[in-house]
């Protein structure tokens, strides 16, 4: 399963150079291209499933491996305090390429004004840190 | 592994009510008791463990299975075209409650204003898609 035009599988097959933070027998970890923050990096599965729902229950053990393993690296390497794991699933959830990826978005504590957030719910106030930190306020 | 006072290992006991939306032998989802989106759920293991990096390995198969499982379940009962999972760890990535949880976010085409958004990078308007259609814009 592999799709000749898809940037993931170039970047697995190796015919697009990146720097391998991690990998293992169905997974790889490496540097977003456009990071939103510090450390921003992505998981892929080395062959082409177009989303999560494509992903065999069998990858399941490799697939945590990978996130933890990269994870791990990313805190230490970054001095963070936390990460994020985001995947977003079809075009309609903003997923721009159609092999399914997950985005480890490194955190430091007080990178959003947590302060201006307290009239918000707390599922709210989850996801405004985090895009607050993405936009740099 | 337990925690006596961890809200989702109330859930997880049943001492705390819920929907159930899906659930195999060690995880189980229900909708967030503080939904930002219509359907938005939860996918929790039943034992407590803080976040993604105390989870092992061999949870991974069942974690994909209930993942799968109820974004499948949330597509059809919310004609949803996609979704976003989401998993915030340590609290300066703004998990607030220590107990390791994904959220699961049905998507809609069209809920966030594409049009306005063309001069951000592609990482960026992924993560502007999901919180502009979590404020209701």
């Amino acid at each position: 399963m592999n799709n000749k035009e898809c940037v993931f599988c170039k970047i697995a097959r190796g015919e697009i150079p990146v720097e391998k933070i991690y990998e293992n027998d169905n997974f790889l970890s490496f540097p977003d291209a456009n990071p939103v923050v510090e450390g921003h990096s992505l998981v892929i599965p080395k062959k082409h499933f177009k989303t999560l729902l494509d992903l065999s229950n069998t990858l399941g053990a490799e697939l945590l491996d990978c996130l933890k393993k990269t994870s791990v690296i990313l805190l230490d390497k970054y001095k963070a305090e936390g990460f994020n794991v985001v995947s977003n699933n079809f075009s309609s959830a903003g997923q721009a390429v159609h092999h399914v990826h997950f985005h480890i978005i490194p955190r430091r504590e007080k990178d959003g004004k947590i302060l201006s957030l307290h009239d918000l719910k707390d599922s709210e106030r989850e996801m405004w840190f985090l895009i607050m930190s993405l936009r740099g306020f």
